[in-house]
């Protein structure tokens, strides 16, 4: 079967760090967040790691996310768990977007979106370091992939989600083996219960950047895109930030691989993509500020980036300014336009945090920001099918006869 | 990008033949049914495209679809079309199935479900043939892959099926650019309506089978299976059985892959699955008949494996025999028990027709039918989102004191 998941490999990480500080923690051993109350980055030995693996070596494996083994925490192969964590596709959007532009179809990963990557790696490192209970707040999608793998992997798991969380979420993570429970309120108040539930060690918090893990499986898709597009990468990236967990996983991702040597020191200019009813990271971007202060009655229809307030918010700016991105904002409508003409134009039926991230390049486009003839990637971090769409009455009598003219 | 999409690379065609009497029809030109009324299967030189193509060329190629090229029916690489065919990862669930059961989670393509091999393949050949308007019955699945590739390819779409449908399928078919009519009927009621508006010449037939190219698109499960588990087959394979095209073209594809000399004459039993509701193909199994009469009052909650009358029935039943298979009937509790047993045990949400073939695969267990030590391969064939799934009802009223010990 499947080398990535049954081969033994070696393994680099050499410790943690503060995202803040720099305060080192050990490795192997279970960590929340820092001392500053700031997420924890994992470290590798990336010399180390460069002479025992190349990048001709590894285009030879499956290529699923576990090919990427001596990049990732997981030190043994008995911890790995796995529902087919599929080489996600690159799609162009010829008329809904432009000729250089690509969709990065996420919703092909276990549980139909991203979120799997990060559950994967953090629910794998749980089981290494002896977790046997996990409680989460989602907005659904992190949820779906928590109960998948934590339930593969034999872990208890309690999830906690906003009471207007699209229901196909909440009847699948009660599926695939997790309680979960709605809550009035948004993401930050059922993480506030998750967090009052951990600090009475009732179980461990897996919230967004609150362990460490997460992160290291959001980077392969900085590492995947880079091996898909021959060991380049695009000149613009577009990413519907919630938590930003993926847009700051690749942003040390593109690190890593220029440590390897694998890539040159160019990188994509990052855009951040808000909607209009929830942009704290905007706000901030356009504040100049280190931080982002909490948005209040956040309201949007991409409810994956409905994220008031993100324990990652410097994080994020940071990889956006260095890059020479911005943050953006778009309105519900234009989302919604959005995902209409992707799937009307070209067949591809985007999320609508996907969709927010193809009205921000119309936008981008129209203002001068980007140019048409750079290749752009667009994060659709999720399938479109968890979602709501419009009806389609149409109906036909067999029993008359057909109005063949009328079809 | 991908070289499978945009590389030229030599095709194998010879011609066309009646699947029943043998007759030859000319490659290269529109075709529907045979004179004798049945399907027609698209014929090679497979001894030129085995010197063409070897199995490390292969290997070395991306591992989509399209991969398989020369083994393809279409031409010119400028009508291929392609939403990202990735390849279907095999997922075991050691616990709800067993040590040596690998679900082929189908669910991965374009639009959720297996349903794009076809109609990538015979929206290809449509555009390769000039076709411009295109109508087709369907349970769901296949109008949404048609609907996506079509648009896709600037064909017009039109898409007729049963009024109790799963609504995400309606939606989604409407939203991706076709015109969506619900009939009161069953699928072949709808493919009534299909026919007659061809036989007026206002559109081109897609129903199963009844134009050539879907069951070589379909073929490609067969092929990648034989590719990930390194050139041997399982010994077994459940197959939900609707219209068959599936089954069917895995078996083309073993024949012409023993023809190429990449496996030997060894083959899986197939056991086509169907719901106790709608099992025309298992009636005429055990009563040894070469065609299937019509199921009356066809009900099920698989709604992809409704379908009353296969115009490929003797397609079907001649290889489930050969192959010493079975067709196997059971019930909707039990395909409801394994989707159920399969997400709470193993973490993997199953459509209800992934479910049959879990339920079928069980019960085959219990009867001495196949032995646990056997590898066998279960086909989920679409996403388990797009079906209803029971209301998870857990609420939390977080200005309350929480109650830890409840959650
Ligand atoms: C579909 C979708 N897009 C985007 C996001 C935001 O992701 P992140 O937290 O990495 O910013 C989420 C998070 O829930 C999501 O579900
Ligand atoms: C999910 C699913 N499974 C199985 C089938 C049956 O496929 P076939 O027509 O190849 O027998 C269908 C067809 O609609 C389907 O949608």
């Amino acid at each position: 079967m499947n080398d990535n998941l049954v081969a033994e490999r070696p393994t680099f990480v050499t410790h943690l760090e503060c995202s803040l500080t720099g305060e080192r923690y050990e490795a192997d051993r279970l960590h929340g967040l820092s001392r500053a109350g700031r997420p924890l980055l994992v470290r590798y030995d990336l010399a180390a790691a460069g002479a025992a693996l190349s990048r001709d070596a590894l285009t030879g494996r499956e290529t699923d996310l576990w090919r990427w083994r001596e990049l990732l925490p997981v030190r043994h192969t008995a911890n790995v768990v796995s529902l087919g964590e599929v080489e996600t596709p690159l799609i162009p959007i010829p008329r809904a977007g432009g000729g250089r532009v690509l969709v990065k179809d996420e919703g092909r990963l276990p549980t139909g979106s991203f979120k799997a990557r990060g559950l994967v790696m953090a629910v794998a490192m749980a089981r290494e370091l002896g977790v046997t209970r996990i409680a989460m707040p989602t907005n659904g999608n992190a949820g779906a992939a928590l109960a998948a793998y934590a339930t593969r992997a034999g872990i208890e798991t309690i999830v906690l989600c906003p009471d207007d969380t699209p229901e196909v979420n909440v009847r699948e993570i009660a599926m695939q083996g997790a309680r979960v429970w709605r809550v009035n309120g948004l993401i930050d108040d059922c993480g506030a219960i998750v967090g009052q539930g951990a600090a009475e060690g009732r179980w461990f918090d897996f919230s967004t950047l609150k362990e460490p893990y997460r992160i290291e499986g959001k980077k392969t898709m900085g590492l995947e895109l880079a091996a898909q597009l021959g060991w380049r990468l695009p000149k613009a990236i577009f990413y519907p930030t919630g938590g930003g967990t993926g847009l700051i996983g690749m942003w040390k991702a593109f690190d890593e691989l220029e440590k390897l040597g694998w890539i040159g020191a160019e990188r994509p200019r990052m855009y951040a993509v808000q909607a209009a009813g929830c942009a704290p990271i905007v706000r901030a971007f356009e504040a100049g500020e280190e931080h982002a202060a909490r948005w209040e009655d956040a309201a949007t229809v991409a409810a994956g980036i409905r994220v008031p307030r993100a324990v990652g918010d410097f994080l994020i700016l940071r990889a956006v300014r260095e890059s020479g991105g911005k943050a953006l904002v778009v309105g519900d409508p234009a989302i919604l336009r959005a995902v209409d003409d992707c799937a009307r134009q070209d067949g591809l039926l985007l999320c609508p945090e996907g969709g927010a991230t193809l009205a921000a390049y119309r936008q981008a486009l129209r203002d001068g920001e980007v140019d048409e003839d750079e290749e752009v990637v667009l994060f659709n971090c999720a399938t479109g099918l968890k979602y709501p769409m419009p009806e389609a009455p149409n109906a036909l009598d067999r029993h008359k006869p057909i109005d063949f003219d009328a079809l």
